[in-house]
C-alpha cells in the first residue's frame, strides 16, 4: 500500500473529532507494521490524548520497533495539556513517521520532524497535502491569523435571493439542504445570526436530524433590542453571545439576559454605526475561543461580512426557482468595479435532492 | 449488445445534424445484421434524406432483409419534402425496427408502428425515451404547441447579477464558459437581445471559437431607436429581425432598415408598454420558421420572459464572484408568494473551468 493509502486512512480517522477537538487541530493516526495495520486513533475530544498516542495505545503492547506511523500533522514537541507525542515516537522505536503537513504554527514548524530525525527515525513529508490543509483549515487560519474562520452559509434562489420582497424565506431550500446545514452547524464552533434573522425566523440554530452537538449561537442585536422572550433565550441547548454596542452592555436588559445566563459582548460600532465585524470576531476568539463561525444571515450580516472582507469560505444552498425583485444575498454590499469584486474557488458542487450545495474558498 | 447500446448511437448520430435540420427533429438511424453495424446515417439538413433513408443508402446494396433498424424517433408515413420512411423500411425487408419514441404529433403518433407491424416487421419502442426526449425537445415543443423552445441564458455572479450598478459586465465569466455559449447559438435557430444590451454591448451575437453557423438574430426595439450605425446593422454574418411596435414598423427608420436587408417585424404591445412576447414568438414561428430562441438579455427581456412565463429552459453560466447591490438578473420579475416562484428541475451542472454552467428545465 502506498503512502497515500495509510494518509487518506488517517484523514478519516481526524474528521471523527469534529466538532470536539476545537481549537486544537483534527488528527488521525494509523501504525502499520510488516505491511498490516496495528492500530489506529484520533484525537477525540479537546484534553484528551493525542492522535499518535492514541493510536499506540491501541496497539496494547504490540511491539513498535520497526513500525511506521501515518500522521495528518506533524508531531508535536511541547507539553500541553499532554505531554508531547514525539517523544512517546521515539521511545517506541518507530523507524518511520509519514506527515501529511508541517505544523502550520511558524515558531514550531519542523520541530517535531528534527526531533523524529536527531533520534534516528525517518521521516517523510507533505502527503497528500491538498487534503491535510483542507481537514485543518480552521486550524491553520486560527493559528496564522489569531481569527476564528469564517463560513458564510446561503439559502437562495438561482438569481440570488433569500427572501421575497414581503420577507417570505420559509422554505427557500429542501428538507436535504437544511439537513446538510444542521451537519455544517456540527463542524462548526459557533453560529452567528443578526437581529432581524432571529425576529423573523425565530431560530432555535441547534443541530436536529443529525447527530453532533449544538454549536454555540451568537447573536448580532447592536441595541440589545430583541424581546426577552425570544425563543434563544429561553431553551438551554447551547450557550448564547449576544454582540452588542458597548453603551447597551450593562443596562437594565443586559442584566436581564445575564441574569437568565445568556453572555453579553461589547463591541465597537465602525462608521456606519454597525458593529465593528472585526472586534467582534477578535473577541470572540480571544474570550470564548470560538475558532470557527457559520455565518448564516440575514441579508445585512452577509453584506457587512463581505464589506469587511471576513470571510473564509462559501456554502450556498441553491434552490432551482427565481424570485425576481426580493431580498438579495449581499445586496447591501456593493462593488465598485468588476475586477474589484470577491473572487473564490469553487470546490464542489453537491447535489441536494432538488437544490445544489455550492461549496467555495476565497481565492 | 442491447437495444439501449444501438439507441445510444443512434442519438449520437442525430446530435450531428444540430443547427442543420430546423424545424426537422434531429434523427439517427443505426442498422445491424447479424450483430454487425452494417450502415448508419443521420438526418443532415433540412430538405435531405430522413435519417433511416441515408443509413440504407450507407449500407451500399447489401442485402437488408432479416437485418434490425434502431432509430431514435418513429418513422414517417408521410410525403412532405422526401417520400416516407416506413416505405423504405418495407421494400427492405427488415426483420424489426427499435423506436426511441413515437411521433409526438398526436395525429400521425403511432402510425408508423402500425404501416411496419401491418408488415409483419417486428417494432420495439420506448428505448432511452429520456435521452431521445432530449435531443428532440425543440421539435416536441414545436408540434405540440406551434412555438419556439425557449433557453434563458445569463452570465451572472454567485448572486445573481449580471452587471455591477454602474452597468459594468464584460466579463463576469471567463472565456471557457463564453465558448460554451457559442456552442448554444449553434444549436438554435436564433439567439434574442433587448436594445439596451445592444446599446450597452455592441454584441455581433455570431458563433465564435467553434465551428457552426450563425443563428439568426432578433432584437427587441420596440421604438426602432437604436441608431442605425449599429454594429450588428451592418454585417453579414447572419439574418436580422428587429421586432418592434407597428406603428415604429412602416417610419423612416423602418424603411432604411429594411433597405439594409433587415427584417422588421410588427409586434403588439402588452398592457404595460412592453412588446408582447406571445405575439413576438408567435410570429417568429409562423412567418420565420423560428423552432428555438436563445434568450441572451439584458434583466429587461430575461424578467418579461420569466414574467409572461415563456422559457423551456435555463443556462446559467455562474462565476465564483460576489457583486452586490449590481443588476439582478430577473430583477424586473417579482414573486408575490414563494409557492408562486417559477420552479425548475437541474439536470446538469458542468464545470467550465473556474466556473459553471447550471442546465435547468422547467418544472
Amino acid at each position: 500500500m502506498t503512502n497515500e493509502f495509510y494518509m487518506n486512512r488517517a484523514i478519516e480517522l481526524a474528521y471523527k473529532g469534529t466538532g470536539y477537538v476545537s481549537p486544537n487541530p483534527r488528527v488521525g493516526a494509523v501504525i502499520v507494521k510488516n505491511g498490516v495495520i496495528i492500530g489506529e486513533g484520533w484525537h477525540k475530544k479537546f484534553g484528551a490524548p493525542h492522535a499518535e498516542i492514541d493510536a499506540i495505545d491501541n496497539c496494547r503492547g504490540i511491539d513498535l520497533s520497526g513500525a511506521t506511523l501515518y500522521v495528518n500533522l506533524e508531531p508535536c514537541t511541547h507539553f500541553g495539556k499532554t505531554p508531547p507525542c514525539t517523544n512517546a515516537i521515539i521511545e517506541k522505536k518507530f523507524e518511520k513517521v509519514v506527515i501529511g503537513m508541517t505544523d502550520p504554527n511558524p515558531v514550531v514548524s519542523g520541530r517535531g520532524i528534527s526531533m523524529l530525525k536527531d533520534a534516528g527515525i525517518k521521516v517523510e513529508s507533505d502527503v497528500l497535502p491538498e487534503d491535510c490543509k483542507w481537514v485543518n483549515r480552521f486550524f491553520i487560519k486560527n493559528i496564522s491569523t489569531k481569527l476564528p474562520y469564517i463560513i458564510i452559509k446561503t439559502a437562495q434562489s438561482l438569481d440570488g435571493n433569500i427572501a421575497t420582497s414581503s420577507g417570505e424565506s420559509k422554505w427557500i431550500t429542501n428538507p436535504e439542504s437544511r439537513k446538510a446545514v444542521h451537519a455544517l452547524r456540527t463542524e462548526v464552533d459557533a453560529v452567528l445570526v443578526g437581529r432581524r434573522t432571529v425576529l423573523n425566523d425565530n431560530p432555535s440554530l441547534t443541530v436536529r436530524d443529525i447527530e453532533g452537538r449544538n454549536p454555540v449561537r451568537i447573536i448580532f442585536d447592536s441595541s440589545l433590542s430583541l424581546p426577552i422572550e425570544t425563543g434563544i433565550f429561553n431553551d438551554s441547548a447551547s450557550s448564547v453571545i449576544v454582540c452588542c454596542k458597548p453603551e447597551s452592555s450593562d443596562g437594565r436588559k443586559a442584566e436581564l439576559l445575564k441574569s437568565r445566563g445568556i453572555n453579553i459582548l461589547p463591541v465597537w460600532q465602525n462608521n456606519q454605526g454597525k458593529l465593528d465585524i472585526q472586534d467582534a470576531i477578535s473577541k470572540l476568539s480571544r474570550e470564548f475561543n470560538i475558532a470557527s463561525i457559520l455565518v448564516e444571515g440575514g441579508a445585512s450580516v452577509f453584506s457587512s461580512f463581505i464589506t469587511e472582507k471576513i470571510y473564509d469560505e462559501l456554502h450556498l444552498f441553491i434552490a432551482p426557482k427565481i424570485i425576481g425583485k426580493g431580498i438579495n444575498v449581499f445586496g447591501e454590499f456593493q462593488t465598485r468595479q468588476l475586477v474589484e469584486a470577491p473572487h473564490f474557488k469553487i470546490r464542489a458542487v453537491i447535489k441536494r435532492n432538488t437544490d445544489i450545495q455550492l461549496i467555495a474558498v476565497k481565492s
